[in-house]
């Protein structure tokens, strides 16, 4: 077994509205900044042991399957790496 | 002027306790998942146009110090790539 630690980032879909993500954005206009878009996203990092990467990949998959995303509304990518 | 994306990623610092990454880890175990540990982040993904990728990272740290992180308790990273 060796210790692997996967780093899931779960975003809203494009075209799902994101209203946190909009006065962010709109919040940092007020303090005088331009910009064109504003995007936020959840981030996990799993610490875990496998007996691979490809293992550990296929449980981060898992957990992001069944809690940590939605996938009616979200996008997620996972990447593993050896901790 | 060009196009840029600075990822901003704000965690908390090592040793603040964070309920909410808690409860999520707790959830997973709840579903037979094993884990060591979670820690949970915010990212932002913020599209601005400037000079260069200095001139954008410049103003991406600025907009984390003024409103995205609070150093007290957060330590942040940012990445800056061309759009």
């Amino acid at each position: 077994m060796s210790e692997y630690t996967a780093t899931v980032t779960v975003r809203l879909k494009a075209g799902v509205h994101d209203p946190e993500a909009e006065t962010t954005r709109r919040a940092l206009e007020r303090l005088g900044f331009d910009l064109s878009a504003l995007r936020a996203a959840d981030q996990f990092e799993l610490d875990l042991d496998a007996e691979s990467a490809e293992s550990a990949r296929e449980r981060a998959t898992e957990m992001t399957e069944r809690l940590l995303a939605n996938p009616t509304i979200h996008d997620h990518d996972i990447e593993v790496e050896p901790r």
